[in-house]
């Protein structure tokens, strides 16, 4: 099998640090059958397809690793209420927020919503992101679960992508489970779980802990029974107010705790020993207009390594760019050039579970990676909606 | 000459108020040789080019009102310090903020300058502008920027889109002029604007009313001579402090005051009174983290039609994408969605005073127009980092 070196490039391998000003051919990189098989300077070109990158910055491919891209309808018509002046309550009573997107989820099939939701990965894709995680979480019941679920494995073969699904049945409580919460829980997020585990549709479990969702004692079960079936976990956590649902995921060696915005020092540190990845959400502090920060220095402080995403939603977070997303993160949290890069390619993957196979670009991993027209990672960062793609590259091969 | 009818499209005319569900079908528009000739239900198909526009909603085409798109270098570095904590004094102090900028842009000729400017200009084409402002800036002599203008009038002829130039060499002082600044606006803002009026290359005057710019008693030489030239004037102003500069152009019969956090009612009524548009620039507000809200309330009390724009430029906002500039709009300064379109289109355009030529769709305007891939107005603001268009309609033909 014939291999590629790839040539010419200012190579930010995010193997590590990150560098600043990368020079060009400082670095090649060799290619074969998908995977990265060397990095280093002076590889040796005899019999391999040389690929010159015209001195533009190469990085490993952006990994999106929290979304909600799968779902029905969209939410315009309450952003546009609420800057009317619209309460939230009255919205919510009207049967607005994540019921809306329940009701149109559950009238969908696999189909529909996989075409509903192709015109946002290709948004994300066209910004160079190899790897996708897709949840479920309006479908809230065992049925349209699966059928959410089962959609996000069919994205993954209608485009050149890796998609890791995530089982979120504990997103929202369902009008037919109004204040039975345990049983929602044990009827349909624990069944519905091994369910979709049975047909091979879960790559991990996740809940919303939150004051509107579901307490650490509620989702006990749920993360008992995900550990005997040897699935990992992630936690939305503290994002409206600290119900400690970080350290009760961490308890689990959670991969991820996510939006974090009231999250304390001691989270941070239990965070740390747990080896969970902060996975920031800036759209969602931006689109609603919060003003507490995540504690982006205990994380530093502790040692936590922190993941931006998307949070692609039809709520609040309506975001299709992972580019913005790091602006956000550096615009809004703070975050340096360098942890922003960080945080959508190498933290990005650890928060999966995927850091020995993307990410990165090291020997041994994917060749998942992206040529921009930039030299340095903060041209990257630094823009707002400007996308200077010119080459994905999945899996070895330049793709659209 | 063959007319084009477009049929079965959800119409927003922007002529006057939005309709926030349009029906499709209801209105169909008719152009003619690059113009607009009908609006209306039901008209006469005979003879005509049909374009079934498939339910798409159809808006006028976005008018980018106020732009530095024409730049020389970029400022990503800088924007990496700062995350860093170096302060801004020492930043300037090294040459950097717009000095940086200047040192790039008075070294590059008319074609350099429009090679860098395209790709930040398709960004914004690709979201279906069709008008755009132009300023120069970054020269800060006679020859550069006469050099800049030379350039923007070039992007006009390289790519299908009207370019409005203006003339803002009152935007910063050189070091050559350091505590001159009444020479500066003498010797190069005003004689220079002489050299580019007389070349064809002025259509309004732009200065920066700031504490660290130009107060208006050093500007009023320049404004009078704009008047004596028959040039319309605008301003940026009250955006960090509060100097006077909205009230002083407002004097002068002011197309736009641009920035306008500071503004204070009295500002709003003196622009109801000489008609001069708000433009505000969420773009710059986010990226400096600002606190301190545009007084929209006071705008709307006094009827000052407010307007949107990405302010493109190196260093304070480099936004290249209107969608977003309206998404910041509605988040960050609570326009509600009828304000984010009109401030795009009707409001944009009377910013450029070209009310009667773009910016609409109704009888004798240019036929500039986007067909989306959406059903209300709601759904282009809501989104964030997501381009919905499907075709960008140039002068009545769709074009890339
Ligand atoms: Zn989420
Ligand atoms: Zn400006």
């Amino acid at each position: 099998m014939i291999a590629t070196l790839w040539t010419n490039a200012r190579i930010v391998t995010a193997d590590g640090s990150i560098d600043r000003a990368p020079e060009a051919g400082a670095l090649e990189v060799l290619t074969q059958g998908g995977r990265i098989v060397a990095v280093g300077p002076g590889l040796a070109r005899d019999g391999h397809r040389i690929v010159d990158c015209g001195g533009r910055l190469l990085t490993p491919a952006p990994v999106d690793c929290h979304s909600h891209i799968i779902f029905g309808g969209d939410r315009a018509n309450e952003f546009e209420m609420r800057l009317v002046g619209v309460p939230y309550t009255q919205i919510a009573q009207a049967g607005g927020g994540i019921k809306a997107s329940m009701r149109a989820t559950r009238a969908m099939s696999v189909e529909a919503l996989v075409a509903a939701s192709l015109p946002r990965l290709d948004h994300l894709l066209a910004e160079g992101v190899c790897t996708i995680e897709v949840k479920s979480g309006y479908g809230l019941s065992v049925a349209a679960e699966l059928t959410m679920l089962r959609a996000a494995r069919a994205l993954g073969h209608a485009r050149q992508v890796r998609v890791c699904t995530t089982w979120l049945a504990a997103h929202a409580l369902p009008p037919e489970y109004d204040a039975r919460p345990e049983a929602y829980i044990a009827e349909v997020a624990i069944a519905g779980l091994e369910a979709a585990h049975a047909e091979g549709l879960v790559d991990a479990v996740d809940s919303f802990c939150e004051g509107i969702a579901f307490t650490p004692a509620q989702l006990a079960p749920l993360y008992d029974r995900a550990r005997a079936l040897g699935l990992p976990v992630k936690i939305h956590a503290e994002q409206l107010s600290h119900l400690g649902g970080t350290a009760f995921a961490a308890r689990y060696g959670a991969l991820s705790a996510d939006h974090l915005e009231h999250a304390t020092t001691g989270d941070a540190q239990a965070m740390a020993a747990s080896g969970t990845v902060a996975v920031l959400l800036p759209g969602a502090f931006y689109a609603l207009r919060e003003t507490v920060l995540p504690p982006v220095a205990a994380f530093r402080a502790a040692g936590v390594p922190m993941a931006l995403a998307t949070d692609c939603n039809p709520g609040t977070s309506p975001l299709t760019s992972i580019l913005l997303a790091m602006n956000m993160g550096a615009t809004l949290f703070r975050l340096t050039v360098a942890e922003c890069l960080l945080a959508i390619t190498a933290h990005a993957a650890r928060a999966l579970g995927l850091q020995d196979e993307v990410g990165r670009i090291a020997p041994g991993l994917a060749a998942d990676m992206v040529l921009w027209d930039a030299e340095t990672p903060a041209q990257l960062v630094a823009r707002i909606g400007f996308n200077p793609l010119h080459a994905r590259i999945f899996q070895g091969e330049v793709v659209a």
